[in-house]
């Protein structure tokens, strides 16, 4: 036994209760009352603490090229970030670089850039499928899935996104591999007729990047994605899930006993559209206070009104929606300033704003206040931060849970401090600023382990780069909403 | 440490792992790899079983005077039926009588018939609401909260049920003070309606106890009852669940946010309204072929069609069934035949037949068997069977999981056991005959704890007469649909 | 020919169209372009005018004892405000006393009162089912029916009321002998006890009398009334309607093809329960200053939120809302003020100011001036005012339409006119005030004819005292909601 | 007054009365009571007889070159057939080609071959969108707004078919014009890409047809149709509707409030999915002993299964559906052939069967039928084949009913006649079989008069080549589901 934890409180998916946590190696050994240390066993005292699983981010955007430039955070700073927040796993996303790329070989082209820059906590990718034009490419998905990828991600927007048929034949496929499928779903062509018509007008502020990504864009996309998994049985993850009409649709589909399950983030349940009004007409103060500018909080999807974010509440209490994670893909405010004017010195507009935020480091110190504050319960804070992503993308074999015999990826958290963000003095990552600054939360983490390694003790990053490694997704296969 | 259960596989109702599991006296104490035993300890040999926790079944009626007899199974025969099923704590039904009583002294009147029979597992109790009548009698529930009993059951049927308005005041009233409020949900007026015009057309067989009480009269009572519960912003619990718009109603108020909860029992998962047709006109053959005959089915609610039993089994699988549960209440053949001809040598009737049906000793087999052949997975079968009935009646302190701190209260799970019912050799209750007899499972438990005592060797009850105890409830407090 | 109507727009439930109406006695005669007049044929210039079916009020109460008094409009002087206000055919309540009163006779004695009374448009009954406790109570309904009152109505308040299994006893004989039954859906049982409990604390003003019968209570009723009804096939007609929540169970219903039909009331589609809050709370000052108080809106079911306000409006629009009609059953201020001191001098309460606002004079005017400003079509506004009523209680023989063969009630609209309701000036009932106060119309009749005689000639009545008939109503069947 | 129809029943989409009409010159000057003929008026006795309007086909492809061929019926035998079914008015389909044509400049040059081949009944067009990638071209709509045609319709299928935002645009800009867009809903790309498995895997006959247009593949762009609807807030009408889930998502947007019109055909409410069935795997013996075969069932959407056509006719009966249109589009057997071989000799497919069935001619016949029959009113049957059509397409200023001033297009319809459809003997358009072949009708048309001029006799043709004439659209402004 190498560590043990006296006195605290376990937390599962499931259930709260008191108990030591005992560790040997890499791995949880034992869950127990009154557990006896060993001669070198390094005992934390837990009494009054929160014994959780670390969180498994499952939406990251680490060192993306994206727009002109690259997301800020790269393998290294953003795990970083990460482990002080309390996340011990991140899903990256790998897209096909060019487009006839086989994904496995777009996965390790794409690890051996992250092995390189050195990550300090766990990982694993969604292969983000840019290609699906021919069912040799689909059938390229094959070897992913055999070598611990499982988890694919289709796009309704961008250049590379697919149209109908193609996401039909991939998740189709998926159905045939133990693969499950995500959707990052706006309707593309309606978003490019918005922004013709918008730009056509004049209108290049950041309330139209909301504008032309609105509910019903949104919304219309994630029924029709909604469609086609019914149409083909396979289960459907839809990504940063931000409006009612989806949630809505969701949960009428799983009524119905189909395998939907959405994914949503932080900023969705903490911020409005109201980020993008222009500050003359309606931007919070409390951000224009700080520094903050509208064009700093464009991310796509963007934010929606209070109906949705009341409605992404409801569907985590109910459990229509599955899991959190962050999207977390921040660049920094000289890059959002492109909005203004671009790189080139043109007038910008809010099509040429490089897309993304910050979260990494967030989102349990957030879902965990909320929590802590009553609005959930810790049970289904845990459940939607690394308990069902771990089961969704086939890695609950060794995370997502203070479990005997998984990794001993965990979190101390002390429900009595008082945090508050502070971008300059707290946080870990690169970035210059942070659309959660001065964000309070009730009860924050004061030690975070990964693999039994301490990364974050209460204060600073103290793991190790490169530490973190690469975790194989096993074969899934969903038939309902079981969870 | 007293018990060490050996290379098993650990099933809760979010998660499913090998661990070895130890017991101290009556509790739980660790869960461990490779846990060591002590010098007294006995050592369970666990391999390729699972370690479950034992079912709760929150749905009992023992000993309990009903049609001018008394149900078949009292405390002793029933809670030893239940045992050798794998339930280790049963929630009985407490009745004010004369409806004057206050509902703590009814728990305790009761209460004290149950330690004279001599329960052998745990038990506990929901007060059957006999009289709400006025503020005073409504007021009778602190006290019962107070000393541990804090589920109540309103009847919308029978003499003894509330109007829709007194059922509003209890509803109120549980939010007051940390209560949560079942129903039997039947339109009593139409039930009472449609008895009349049956009877006076001569139609007496089991069929009319089915057409009596149709889908439509409990779904209309079902939708009432949400409709109560949403007026008032409390939690409801809605018994033996066993119609689609039933299920729909519940699903569509969880989705809005409002903490509604379905129990449904195997019998209406496992067997549809043909088990009430006459026997000329499409009663099952294998059923007939074991002596059994229609009126041996009537329960109330009766069995409904095949739409509604597939809408339960999806409320499982997508959440909007919370919990499984038996509704004992078995009465022997002879007594059946009251619906034939009444003990009084007189003409009986589907309204003459005492009502209700065994299920005890039969429940988590059967939802383990179909979970052993992958319809839901072991954790919902956990879930609904022991986790969150705990939740949900207030015992989640010391039932309903395999964890430390928690009673053991286990079952040693063998999946490859075949089993089939046969009531004159391997069920253990006091009936003469079980709608279940001929039910083949897959997997059996092959050894019961209760509070770390062996009560259940996988053939014979081998516990103690009287060693049941009482558990007592803490208060709950739901306000949305958090599992 | 006698009357020659030229130049005018004719306006029926589906289109609007140029033609001249002719009239011979008391019946349409003609509908054409350039129609002749004869020698001795009086022409009445219609140019810019609509020519429009005369209302069919499908709700009225008038002479009806209610609450120690007796409604201020008697058969005459509501018949008198009726035709004033564009109203040619009244359908009335009869409500059997005693309650072995067989029904047909209930209709006979309240017959000789109205003759007496002396109406002066023609009128018809629907009988206030108050005795459906046997068989053969219920069976009084078919003498009804035979003598030309198809139209029943049962009521789920009031002590007359019946319970769900007489309801439902009801619905299913209407079904076999060409009856419709509507009904007055509140739930009486969470209505006396939310007045229990609002009395008992003192809380006693009309803003009480609204939260006792919320949008809730109706709208559990509207649920189960339709539910019912779907147990039968029997067609159903809410009367009142006021809620979202019944609008849409109408919506969803009729989208499964039942015959569910609902009306609804100006007072609804005009006022939200504003009108009930305290003076010095919110009581719209336009009405304060007019000398009106909370009391004098208080009606049942009373005026809802806003919500369903606007879910009346859609239903009028997409056809889920079939009728228009008023429940006029006025009383004196005098009486109004019974809400703070009883008639013998004690305290009063909501509970006891007689129940009923005026309406009958306003309905038509009210409809028309909003189609003349766009919200709906002249057509639908002619449709639930006249056409659907006239079909639903089977007097569209004779009733409901500008159409050759049926009774030349006929109004002549000028969509010019601006016209402000005065009590005082320009109403033509026998009461003191009205809710209707200060609402300004554009648009208004100029001329009204009852069987081809002029009854209101755009300033005041000019018909004869004792004209009206009674109209027998033919059997009715809808199995499907065919409009 | 040229015509006099003494002694018939009228019936409108309200009413249903009886009546003579007069007609002079072209129009109905009179409906009245006993109507005296004046010294040349043409008498014509109809007792016992159903004055009805002409129906309006809203849907035709007349001359329409389709897969390498022409349909069947030309300008001329189209109308005939139409005329001697009772349909007085049709709409039939331009389509830009080339695609910068001027949408304006499509009706002119397709109005000349209608023209030049003789049309013997009334006509106008929808403007089949086949471009709307720029501002430009969707300006090209106004001419003809200005010009008399206010009905476009786009395609979610075919190559000439619109994207979401050309879709989303083309809406946007009816509402300025006063214009209505239908649409052709079924999504293109998963239909493209079943076809390419299911020929990929050697699946060929008819039944794949509907396969890879099943339910799904329409009700998913249903959806779609209307969630672009109503971010735009346009008035959306869905051509040829045939699937449960379009039917719903109308009806849940109607109850929004939303101006969404479907419309349906005939061939959906008759017939099911089974015509598609392989000869020896269920296709009906009906029609095989008729010489019929699947391949001349495939037409575009294919007929759905039985829950659909349940849908649909409910959706007519409480309103969802409002028009009834034949999608008539012929081709013969020989061409029908194409499906198992190609006109060039190679081995056809599914995909090679000329799209496309009669119809024409039986619609009316069809709908009247079963409104005598019982199944719905002939007040609905008349609202839905002319009434409703002609608000639609702003024709109702001189077709649709039975009203003074507008058109004499009337139908002298005999309900007594047994009528079967045999194709040799007396069906009058140009195909060499039908679909409706051995239909049996209750009733008929008996006379069918066109502007005043008889067209059909009962058994002949007996109008003139020519006659038709070009009927100018109005302006339309749909807010909400008025009817």
């Amino acid at each position: 036994m190498d560590l043990l934890f006296k006195g605290g409180t376990v937390v599962t998916a499931s259930s709260k209760f008191k108990a030591d946590v005992a560790v040997k190696g890499e791995k949880i050994v034992a869950v127990g009352a009154n557990l006896k240390p060993e001669a070198k066993t390094e005992v934390i005292d837990a009494k009054g603490k929160l014994i959780l699983p670390g969180a498994i981010d499952g939406h990251t955007h680490l060192a993306m090229p994206f727009g002109g430039t690259i997301s800020t955070d790269d393998y290294h700073t953003g795990t970083r970030a990460a482990a002080c927040g309390g996340t011990t796993t991140v899903f990256d996303f790998v897209l096909q670089a060019p487009k006839d790329e086989g994904m496995w070989d777009a996965v390790k082209r794409r690890d051996a850039i992250c092995v390189e820059q050195g990550p300090v906590i766990d990982y694993s990718y969604h292969v983000g499928v840019g290609n699906a034009t021919t069912p040799e490419m689909i059938a390229t998905m094959d070897e992913c899935v055999e070598n611990g990828v499982v988890s694919f991600k289709v796009f309704m927007v961008y250049d590379f996104g697919v149209d109908d048929g193609q996401f039909y034949n991939v998740l189709a496929h998926s159905t045939e591999i133990g693969a499950i499928v995500g959707v990052h779903a706006e309707n593309k062509s309606v978003n490019d007729c918005l922004n013709a018509k918008y730009l056509g007008e004049g209108k290049t502020s950041a309330w139209w990047h909301y504008m032309s990504k609105n509910e019903a864009v949104a919304g219309e996309a994630d029924v029709r994605a909604i469609n086609l998994a019914k149409m083909t049985g396979a289960a459907l993850y839809i990504v940063h899930t931000d409006n009612k009409q989806g949630v809505e649709a969701a949960a009428a589909a799983r009524a119905e006993g189909y395998p939907i399950f959405l994914e949503t983030c932080p900023q969705y349940l903490a911020m409005t559209s109201d980020v993008y009004k222009d500050e003359d007409k309606g931007f919070p103060k409390k951000y224009a206070d700080l520094g903050l500018r509208p064009r700093d909080f464009v991310c796509s999807p963007p934010m929606k009104g209070q109906e949705s974010q009341d409605a992404l509440w409801n569907g985590i209490k109910n459990g229509t929606v599955s899991t959190l994670a962050t999207d977390h893909c921040p660049f920094l405010q000289s890059e959002k300033d492109w909005g203004i004017t671009k790189k080139d010195g043109t007038p910008g507009n809010y099509t040429t704003i490089p897309n993304g935020c910050a979260g990494i480091e967030n989102m349990y110190p957030y879902i965990l206040s909320e929590a802590n504050k009553g609005r959930i319960s810790f049970e289904k804070a845990v459940a939607i931060s690394a308990t069902n992503p771990a089961k969704l993308f086939g890695i609950d074999y060794c995370k997502g849970a203070i479990e005997v015999g998984l990794d001993a990826d965990i979190v101390v958290y002390d429900p009595k401090i008082k945090f508050e963000v502070k971008n300059a003095e707290n946080q870990h990552g690169a970035l210059d600023h942070t659309v959660w600054e001065s964000a309070k939360f009730k009860g924050y983490p004061c030690a975070v382990y990964s693999r039994g390694k301490l990364v974050f003790d209460g204060k600073d990053f103290v793991g190790e780069k490169g530490y973190g490694k690469f975790v194989k997704q096993k074969k899934v296969k969903f038939t309902s909403p079981e969870f």
